[in-house]
C-alpha cells in the first residue's frame, strides 16, 4: 500500500497567490468591463530587454545545427554564465565566490524550496513574519513546521517584522538552527543595514546557524549601506547560502533562472557533531535531481550581464522603481503609512481604518478595482497591512495612484 | 546547529555518468588525439528540428514586445501544450486524460526525483536490476533505501533483469509499496507487451500498489505490441504515475521540457487507511516548489505535435533507430548477444570473455576509443553487461561498428 508524505495534509488552504486569482476571476466574472490594475502577484510587465532577445535567438539558431548544438549541460550551469555571474555579481564588489560555488537553476521558488532536501528534518527553523509562503509551506511539507494551532506552526520560530519594531527582525531568544532572511524584504520592502544584518551573522557564526539568504530583490537596491549580497558580510560564507534570481533583475519571471551559492566553507552537522560541507550535499541533489536550465536560458542570462545588457536591464529597473516612488509619494501624501517603495519593487501599507488585509483586498478589488496582495497572507504579522508592487506601466500606476486618493481616512 | 540529512552520506561514489566524463577526460588528457568515438551518455545529437527552432523564435519576438511578454505562467504548464499533450499522446491512443492531470516541469530527472516528496518514508520500494539510477539516489536521499550492505541497498527490492529470465521482471515476493518500471527500458533496451505489463497493473490493482511508469523512451517504440502509455491498460489510471520527455522524443535534452501524468482517480494511503487522491498532492508540490518551464521552451514541445514538427520529430527518430540496427546486427553479426536497439536507442551487450563491466568498458575506451556505459553503474545485475547508444551520427556509427569487429571473441 503505498503511503503518502502526511505532512502534506497539514498544509494551510491553497497557495496565496491561487486563492487571490480565483477572486480576482470571480469578480471579473460578474464585473467583465471593470478596469482592474494588477498590482498584486509580483510579476514584471516589461518585456525581455533586447540584447536578452538578440542573445537568445544567437542561441535557438546554434541549437539548429549540428555543429553547435547543445544537449546536456552541465547540471550546475555552464562556465560561460558561471563566470559572468562569479564576476559581476561578486567579485565587482569585492567578494571571492569561486564558479563550483555557484548552481544555476530554474527559479528561487524552487531553490529555496528544495534546499530543504539537504538537511535534517528535526532542525528548528526561525521565519520573519510576514514572510515569502515559499519557506513555510516547504519546511510544512518537509514536518519540521509541527501543527498548526491557533494560526501558527508551533515548531516554527516566528520573528515579528512591523512598524512596531520598525520592521527589524531581533534575534530569538530561543535556540533555532535555520533561519531565512529575505532582503530586500518581500513582502515589506523593507531592508537591513550592513550593520544589521552583521548582527546576524555573528550570531550565526557563534551558534552554526545557517542562514538562508534570499537576496531575489538586490537589484533594487538603491541605498548605500544597503548589502547587496550576505557576503559583504565578513564571515558570511561560514554561515550562509545565498539566493539570487534573474526573475525580478531581467524580467525573467516568464523566462526562469536563478542561481544558488553554496560556499564551500559552510558546514552542516551531523548527529554527533561531525561537519559536512554543504557544497558537496547540494552539488550531489543538483546533479541528481536536476538536468540543467536550458541553454539558450543560459545565455539570455549571460547576455543581462553584457555593458549594454546590464544598461538595458537597470533601466527596466529604475522604470519600475520610478512607479514605486509615486506610489509611495501618492499614499504618503495621503496620510497612509507606507514601508518600502526605496530599494524594492514592494510598497507595504498599513491599512486604514483599522480593515483587516483582506478586508482592504476586497475593498481595493471592488471600489478601486486594484489588485493588492493581503498582507495577513504573507503570515500572522501581516495582518493589518496590504502590499501593492511597482511592476507595472507608468500609465496603469498613475492611474492607481489616482484612484487610491479615494480612500477617505 | 544546522544538522544535515544524514541519508547523503549514504550515497556511493558520484553519480554514474560523472564518473564515466572523468575516465574519458583522464583518458583524453593523455591521448589528446584519440578519436573517440561517445555512445555512453543517452545524449542526443542531432540539432532541433526547423519546426521547433521556428517556434522558439516566434516565441522569443513574443517575449521581446509588451503586449505579447509573459511573465509568470500557470506551474502546471501552459493549455496551448497541455491540450496538445492529451490529445496526442493520449486522445489518439484512445485513452482519456485530463489537462488537469498534467504536469509540465523541466525533465522526467526532476520529477523522478522529486516525486518522493509526496511519498511517505516507510514505503517499500522495488527496483528492476539493472535500473536508472536517479531512482535509486532519490530513495536512498529521503531514506526508503536503508543501508549499503554488500553492495545493495537493504530496503530496497530488487527484481532482476537478466538474460536468464529474457529481461522479464518477475513480480516479487515480498511485499512492495511502489514500483518503478521504466519500458522501453533504461538502460537494457528491452519492451514488455502489453500481456506482460497488464500482469503489473493488475497486481498493484489487487495490492494498493504504487507503479511509477517512465515512458521517456515511449517515440521509439517501433512493435505493435509494446504499449506506448501505461494507460493503455485497463485499471492503470487506479495504480500508476507516467513520466515523459521531450528530450529524447525532440532531442530537448539540453532544451529542458517534460511532464508527469497524476490521474485524478489514483490514491495513496494514511497510515490510518485514509484515501488521498495523489494528484491534488503533486500539484500542490508542484505549484509550491516550482514556477513552471519557460514560455519559449512550452511554445518549443508544442511545435513538436504539428503536422510538419512531428514528422520532423519522427524523422530524427527514425535516424538513431537505423543507427540502433547498424550496431545490433554488426555486434550480433560477430556472435555477441545484445538486447535492445528494435524499441529503443539503447544496445545493452553481455560482454565478450567473462569480461566485468568496468574492465569491457576500459577496453572499449581504451583500444577502440569507444565510450560505452559499464552496465554494473546501473546495479549489480548489470555486471556483465555494457550499454552502447545510438545518438550518434551514421558516420560515426558505422565507424564504431567497424571498430568494433576488432573485438576477439
Amino acid at each position: 500500500m503505498a503511503f503518502i508524505n502526511e505532512n502534506y495534509l497539514k498544509l494551510q488552504g491553497s497557495y496565496l497567490f491561487s486563492e487571490i486569482a480565483r477572486k480576482v476571476r470571480e469578480y471579473k466574472e460578474d464585473n467583465p468591463n471593470a478596469p482592474i490594475i494588477r498590482m498584486g502577484i509580483g510579476d514584471v510587465t516589461k518585456p525581455l530587454v533586447p540584447e536578452v532577445v538578440k542573445a537568445m535567438h544567437l542561441a535557438v539558431d546554434e541549437m539548429a545545427v549540428a555543429s553547435s548544438f547543445r544537449g546536456y549541460g552541465p547540471e550546475q550551469g555552464y562556465d560561460f554564465l558561471l563566470n559572468a555571474i562569479v564576476t559581476n555579481d561578486y567579485k565587482k564588489r569585492g567578494i571571492e565566490i569561486g564558479t563550483d560555488e555557484v548552481f544555476v537553476s530554474d527559479g528561487a521558488k524552487s531553490d529555496t524550496g528544495n534546499i530543504g532536501d539537504i538537511l535534517g528534518t528535526d532542525n528548528i527553523v526561525a521565519v520573519t513574519d510576514p514572510v515569502y509562503p515559499v519557506y513555510v509551506d516547504t519546511n510544512v511539507m518537509a514536518g519540521r513546521a509541527g501543527e498548526f494551532v491557533n494560526n501558527l506552526w508551533n515548531k516554527l520560530i516566528y520573528i515579528p517584522c512591523t512598524a512596531e519594531n520598525n520592521f527589524i527582525p531581533e534575534i530569538p531568544k530561543q535556540k533555532f538552527d535555520i533561519v531565512y532572511l529575505c532582503y530586500p524584504n518581500n513582502p515589506t520592502g523593507t531592508t537591513l543595514t550592513k550593520a544589521q544584518l552583521k548582527t546576524w551573522v555573528d550570531y550565526a557564526i557563534e551558534n552554526k546557524v545557517l542562514i538562508m539568504f534570499d537576496g531575489a530583490y538586490e537589484a533594487f537596491i538603491t541605498e548605500d549601506d544597503v548589502p547587496h549580497s550576505i557576503y559583504e558580510i565578513e564571515g558570511a560564507k561560514q554561515v550562509a547560502i545565498e539566493f539570487r534570481s534573474f526573475s525580478k533583475t531581467a524580467g525573467f519571471t516568464g523566462t526562469r533562472c536563478a542561481y544558488t551559492v553554496v560556499p564551500k566553507e559552510l558546514m552542516g552537522y551531523t548527529k554527533t557533531g561531525e561537519k559536512v560541507p554543504l557544497n558537496k550535499l547540494w552539488n550531489r541533489r543538483h546533479t541528481t535531481k536536476f538536468n540543467g536550465v536550458p541553454y539558450v536560458i543560459q545565455r539570455a542570462a549571460e547576455a543581462c550581464y553584457s555593458e549594454q545588457g546590464s544598461l538595458e536591464v537597470k533601466n527596466v529597473i529604475s522604470y519600475y522603481m520610478k512607479n514605486a516612488k509615486i506610489i509611495k509619494d501618492g499614499l504618503e501624501a495621503q496620510g497612509l503609512k507606507v514601508m518600502g517603495g526605496v530599494n524594492s519593487p514592494y510598497i507595504w501599507i498599513k491599512t486604514p481604518k483599522g480593515m483587516n488585509s483582506w478586508g482592504f483586498f476586497d475593498y481595493l478589488l471592488k471600489e478601486l478595482n486594484i489588485v493588492g496582495t493581503p498582507g495577513v497572507g504573507f503570515g500572522p504579522s501581516g495582518e493589518g497591512y496590504l502590499r501593492l508592487t511597482s511592476f507595472n506601466t507608468l500609465e496603469n500606476t498613475i492611474e492607481a495612484v489616482e484612484r487610491l486618493k479615494k480612500i477617505s481616512l
